[in-house]
């Protein structure tokens, strides 16, 4: 009976009505009932994306949909720009290596967002670079790029801008349309708080010229036959029906909810956990700080595993810990979807107690401190 | 408060424990009781493939295993003998198509299942040929190949078997080692009566081979990077860990069950479906009938959709219709999973209530005595 809290930046948390919506009696696929249910379901994520584009629904993890976007806007004839800046962006080097797509990374430093000016000058170095691929929130090292600035450069160059929004969308400002983004992807375990399975991409009537005039690369992951499919809200290959059923309810939550103040609560939350990790004595890990996943830099020699395995099996919240380079040195706390500020409390709680019990001299009660004035100021 | 029930060649009907099991709180992957749920799904999965070899585990559909074993199994200077004798059948030459796979096709008319003298006739005129892609079971038109024969002839050829046995691993006998096939593959919402969202492929030492001897052309569904991950029962990109755990909770049953049970009592089903449907003077569609599902013939001009209609809203009954050249022309039930002879006579009871309220003449009472009489049979 003991209780269990996940803080990792996916998979989040699953509210227990979208869980028990799952768990309803298995139906089809091919009829009215599966059809309508995706028909509201696109609606709802055009609304999320924050586009009027198609948005497809893959069965898969993330991934699956990136790869859709990549081998499906990037064919014979066309450069790409990969911003590498941690782990998902080299997922994407590898997506292009994978497919034979010429392109060129751009290695920034981890905990780094790119910037406009990053993409100005490698495309001012490269005239034949007309893709640019950036990964919008780097869940690796908690780094936020600036997808709105790099839009207009991209627009401005007649490049496609194709980003990976896995722990953006739905939790920090994505608006696809506004600024001019030609390809979206996320996935159902980040801020749409349902268990992993599902991958998602949008895709603007830019991309879908560029996809037009490519060969096919790959059948599962392939843009036309799932654009096809849509027509008649249906899918190529047979989809996960019961995670769709999770993805009606928590959508429709997402729009009761309301997306403005979505991000302005995950804001608040990423604030709260800054300040606590300020006031605990430690510092916060990425220079250019995202709002959906914190990560916080450990005291040099710390024993992060027994960090995260007191928090684990004393206190039960279960937090992330770094990888590639950051290993051992960051611990990663997820702001995403069925997480208020009562469990960041209780997870700011717990890492104290944590630290204090392995010897780090933390002021009991400051760190929660620190967070409940984030809370007030951001209520006054 | 209607009771609803499945019928169709998967998804088919969920078991309630596994539908709780799936909606118990959610926990991470990157975990140690991820990886010992995994290992024991592996060996589960080597007992359900008859195995001995790598069982891989894909987020995705029975499709997602199909292209990652095609992909994989087909480099350059191969070159395979697709047997197209269904819709399924025919999606698996698209794959060589996408891949640039060098292949042939090997038209079989529909109803009719592989045997060993069509592989042998098709490799004597062709030298090249050294793969093998054939449907165990083909779900359009429920035709039943070959494989044990048709692996006798790619062993003594030194070529490489791939088989779809999406709706016939845990539905029929499939024994993977014993008859030296080299790739076989399934999905989850077929014999293993989960929601669709996870596909499998085992993969022969051979296979391996081949596959290590090609470059990757696919990064979702990489065989190699799934092989790497399996080495810490870890899995490549996020899983789908509600399914997975399902999955556990079904495999357990099957392996408890017993194979040998469920392939007896799955073959008493389709023969009593058969029987009914004979006795209420319909005909069994195909020429070499496959045990995990039964396609029946329809009058010529019958109102086909308005009788699946009438299962559906008037009796609960949901049954797949015909694709393709097949739509229209008949009718598919399931025998797979989680539904047992009386489900099934309460199939083949409202079949004999819609056609007789369509105002063809059945005689009540025959389709299920007849059914009845072979389930008499079977236990005497």
């Amino acid at each position: 009976m003991k209780k269990e809290r996940l803080f990792t930046p996916g998979p989040v948390m699953v509210p227990d009505e979208a869980l028990l919506e799952m768990a309803r009696p298995m139906k089809h696929h091919r009829t009215a009932w599966y059809r309508d249910m995706h028909r509201e379901v696109h609606e709802l994520l055009q609304y999320l994306f924050q586009t009027s584009s198609t948005c497809l629904t893959f069965t898969g993890s993330g991934t699956s949909a990136m790869e859709a976007v990549i081998a499906g806007c990037c064919p014979a004839g066309h450069k790409a720009l990969v911003v590498r800046n941690g782990k998902f962006a080299e997922r994407w080097a590898k997506e292009c290596v994978t497919f034979g797509i010429d392109h060129t990374n751009l290695d920034l430093e981890w905990g780094t967002g790119a910037k406009p000016a990053d993409i100005v000058k490698a495309m001012d170095a490269d005239a034949k670079i007309d893709t640019v691929i950036v990964v919008h929130s780097e869940t690796s090292t908690t780094a936020l790029s600036d997808v709105a600035g790099i839009a207009k450069v991209t627009r401005d160059r007649g490049a496609l801008l194709l980003v990976d929004g896995i722990t953006a969308v739905g939790a920090i400002p994505v608006k696809m349309d506004d600024w001019g983004v030609d390809a979206y992807v996320t996935g159902s375990q980040k801020a749409l708080m349902l268990p992993p399975g599902l991958g998602f991409a949008a895709i603007s009537p830019r991309a879908w010229e560029r996809v037009d005039s490519g060969k096919t690369q790959t059948l599962y992951c392939d843009l036309k036959a799932y654009r096809k499919s849509l027509e008649s809200f249906d899918a190529p290959y047979t989809p996960a029906v019961t995670l769709v059923r999770g993805l009606l309810y928590v959508l429709r939550g997402v729009k009761e909810r309301g997306l403005e103040s979505i991000w302005s609560e995950t804001a608040t939350l990423a604030r709260a956990t800054r300040a606590a990790a300020v006031a605990m004595g430690l510092r916060v890990y990425a220079k250019d700080t995202v709002d959906s996943v914190t990560a916080i830099l450990l005291p040099d020699g710390f024993d992060e595993p027994k960090l995260r395995a007191t928090m684990r099996d004393r206190h039960g919240f279960s937090v992330a810990g770094g990888q590639g380079e950051l290993k051992g040195r960051i611990i990663r706390l997820s702001h995403m979807g069925y997480v208020d500020a009562f469990d960041t409390l209780g997870a700011i709680a717990a890492l104290e107690l944590a630290l204090n019990e392995l010897g780090y001299a933390v002021t009991i009660g400051a760190g929660i401190t620190a967070a409940q004035q984030a809370f007030a100021d951001s209520a006054a």
